[in-house]
């Protein structure tokens, strides 16, 4: 599980920061990944990448400004135009829908492949055999959320010696067991799956989160959660500005991830007029705060490990 | 007068060439620059060179295929962030309109400058002092426009020699006799300006085109202008794919440069098979047909010299 950062600034593409847009890959868990807000210049970003869209099955976008969504239309099209056939789903604010159809309509762009568009509200998006995924609310002036994924805990492994001690000899077996909460052997016996079973693998808990005003009631919601990605438009003394643009500064991102006690901070969503030594002040300045802070840049990659 | 050549690619983005779009500098002539389509990443190719967004005055786009209009809804908002004032008109095909408006209004952008989107049709766009500007209809399979320019020509210089022989002394005389066609000096003399003046600075005429199947009849349109922009999707063997897919061969664009003997021929919207040698081996066969074809990359910049 691995975060890809394809686009870490805000509002307008520099030199060194293109719009929002970052990958969550599940190649190792779902064969899959997972795009997080789409500005243009993408599909551009990811050509330098490894990243290939015909794996793309899901793009959550966090609201409709224009350099989280830009790079949508063309992201999609591109995905067919190199044979992506396996269906996605995008989720998004009221208004999305609208946004892509007349972009792929007035186009001629016929996609080879099922595209659903979801317009999401705050709750349950969806759940599978691996993760619930929610939306929560954000305060940005327009609705924008932020998306909360939740990887469910994983079964355990199998304790030999425990195995052993009740007599089980290695085999096709095993898997049996694992696979059932009781197992009937050849001579009769029960086993458990509890008893030779080690403690569960815990899942991870991710929150990816869109443009957004300081919201510290949210330290609840994400508390102990292993990875924060969060936006950091402002420096630290720009409070009010951060306020009036509904936007946070680094400190306040900083507060958040410490009230919610999150496991890492990663920042991303700045200005450019924050630059060279000045984007590692504002690194120190969050870390006085939140020692376990990363500022992303654009193509920085972060691997999630299990928390255990 | 300058083309600057920003994507110079067909259909999908590669790392070695962007999606549709050129700017011709018009900085001299009259401080501003047009822009003729804006694929996605349009913006992010001007950060690298010295084009201000806030110059821009007209953006002609050729057809609506999502690599000539993608860039476009973050170009002008961009354009708006950065300080640009003054109006932009964007023509283009049918539809356009309806793609930009949805585009600003569902992200919520509030442009600072007068913008006006007018759908063309065969025929005179506009006329000023310096130009003429025509769409003529190409062959896409949906609406495709090719652009004319035909600038006016420019009197001529005062010849000093003559004015001298008519007893006419330096000074901001000059300039009066030069403004208008009969001046009467303090003597009662009267100066014709035709009897005075050099020959006219003939006017240039360029044009660009979108997407097209080859056509022969556009020779006579385009007879003897100076610049011809032309696609060359395809090798030259490749005609039945060309008319398939509604493209031209490289050689039909060289056919056409010769049949309308143009002054130059420059060649953009080159299919990403085409690398390396294959390109130079391309612009060899075009070059066969008409020797003064140009094979554009992304970056490239073309001085339109006067034709005099
Ligand atoms: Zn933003
Ligand atoms: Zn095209």
């Amino acid at each position: 599980m691995e975060l890809f950062f394809l686009g870490t600034g805000s509002g307008v593409p520099s030199k060194e920061r293109n719009v929002s847009s970052l990958v969550l890959c599940l190649l190792e868990e779902r064969g899959t990944t997972w795009v997080f807000d789409c500005g243009e210049g993408t599909q551009q970003q990811i050509l330098n990448t490894n990243i290939r869209p015909r794996r793309i099955e899901v793009v959550f976008i966090t609201h409709l400004h224009g350099d989280h969504i830009y790079g949508l239309p063309g992201l999609l099209s591109s995905r067919s135009f190199q044979g992506g056939e396996t269906p996605v789903t995008v989720y998004g604010p009221r208004g999305l829908k609208e946004y892509i159809d007349i972009s792929l309509r007035i186009s001629g762009t016929h996609l080879r492949y099922p595209l659903h568009v979801e317009e999401v509200e705050e709750g349950e998006l969806f759940e599978d055999e691996q993760f619930v995924v929610e939306a929560i609310k954000l305060e940005h002036g327009l609705d924008s959320y932020g998306y909360i994924l939740k990887e469910k805990d994983k079964l355990g492994e199998l304790q030999p010696d425990k195995l052993k001690e009740l007599g089980v000899k290695p085999g096709p077996i095993y898997q049996k067991i694992k696979s059932q909460s009781r197992t009937q052997l050849e001579d009769g016996t029960i086993i458990r799956r509890d008893d030779v079973i080690g403690p569960p693998k815990k899942g991870r808990k991710i929150a990816i989160l869109g443009d957004t005003r300081y919201l510290p009631p949210l330290a609840e919601v994400l508390q102990d959660f292993d990875v924060l990605v969060h936006e950091a438009t402002f420096a630290g003394d720009e409070e009010e500005m951060a306020h009036d643009y509904y936007h946070s500064t680094i400190k306040q991102a900083a507060m958040l991830a410490k009230e919610a006690n999150v496991g890492e901070l990663i920042l991303n969503h700045l200005s450019s007029r924050y630059q060279g030594d000045a984007v590692q002040q504002l690194s120190d300045e969050a870390r006085t705060i939140f020692p376990n802070t990363t500022i992303a840049f654009d193509f920085y990659q972060h691997t999630i490990k299990r928390n255990q």
